[in-house]
């Protein structure tokens, strides 16, 4: 379970900033529901994400996904500290949290790394929802630990 | 958070067998993992599901989906009152919970109707873990309210 | 590449009319588009899929694969024959084919049996695309024989 | 339906070589089976993926999706020329073609920009598979028009 909070620390604020943008660059034709993701590596690397969508609803790509995907394909053995999210146009003017896919791919990838991901869902009009790790997100999780 | 339980209360008892048998007919050539879901409507018809997998691994599907949508397709207006799954392959040997994937799925068809689904997930040697509702697997949950 | 036919043979005209209905059962309020399918088992026995959306757009599912995934688990040893998929709402007006990951699918489902799944596409306006098998529909296939 | 070919074109050279460094960075664990895709945009810019997979299957993701997305989020108004995709680990030696969920995703790609996408799926020990365009992966292609 996630704690709303009123601001930003000042650690998070240029993420913020980088993930509202990238929602520009979200391919959203059929949801109109842009979201950008900014997540900030080990080293201060920020790496980006814009939903993909698909005629073809469920080959759609959620923006967080898109940047936990590439963060690993260029910098594998870096870990994920910190995961913001945005979706400017949310008709609830809440907080969105991360949907149950993305979810998933951030526990194991939590799993693969010593160390948490902090995430943080932002709504500029009515506050953030705080996530200590991707545990919170998943309470129960199924994982690798199951299978291998 | 599910609580976790020793024994299965008896309106369960036959659902589990049925999970159990029809993890039999999962294809799980990759993973050698098979699970079983069978899934009671609110007028005691039960609908089975067998984890389907591809050789491109993202195409595969879990066994709770299978019967989601099979249930959703063959009596739509028909509520989903319990739902149960077990992985008889798990390496932990505990209750395996659904991945994140299978969460949302669960949430949005528990919001289209008026009451809860309960999950239980099961393991013959260590017990079981009971999840009274979809929003317990998803806290804080992105669904459909947000979007329309 | 398929072949468009003008009318249907006696074999598919159960079959069309079952999907068409089962597009009733489909659950897309975003996409406002229901897709039906009905396959044919090696025995005459029919299964039914209608596609269920979900807010998280990746997390929809198309009518082809509810159906094949649930046939499959019924009955993972008669073969898939016939598959009939029809989408009454298409602007085009023109019969649709499956999208590239029920292909995919389709394709594997193939392998697993020692015979074709014909496939046909349908419009009642403007007639009907037909493929011989899997195969035509994804040309230089990814499959299991790769991987294992 | 895609061509064989013996050898690259120079202009793949750089690009081949690219999209078999960055397969190291696959996160394979399960399948064992790292693949790498390296696209070019028109300005020069080559955006990388590698497979990232998951515990639960399905939301493992391919290395073409992964550097398809990231280069529309990273760079949404430039067209994608040229993507090649190779397995090192493929035990049929053969080239490997996408699977059809990643056809679906370049499909729907090339129809936003004005100009084709071009593919070639290596391997060093028998060759290549050349295709002109996302139309010959996926013939009588499911894409936007039919919804839109």
């Amino acid at each position: 379970m996630g704690n709303f909070i009123k601001a930003l620390e000042p650690g998070w604020l240029k993420l913020a900033q980088q993930a509202h943008t990238v929602a520009d660059n979200a391919y959203a034709p059929y949801s109109d529901f842009p979201v950008g993701c900014a997540l900030e590596l080990n080293d201060g690397t920020v790496v980006l994400g814009a939903n993909q969508e698909n005629a073809s609803y469920p080959l759609s790509m959620c923006a967080e996904r898109v940047a936990l995907f590439s963060a690993k394909t260029q910098f594998p053995s870096k870990t994920i500290d910190k995961l913001f999210i945005i979706a400017p146009n949310s008709k609830s003017k809440l907080p969105i949290a991360p949907c149950g896919a993305c979810r998933q791919v951030i526990y194991e990838m939590q799993k693969r790394q010593s160390s948490p991901i902090e995430i943080v869902c932002g709504s500029e009009e009515t506050g953030y929802l705080h996530f200590n790790d991707a545990g919170e997100l998943l309470p129960n999780a199924f994982g690798p630990e199951d299978l291998l």
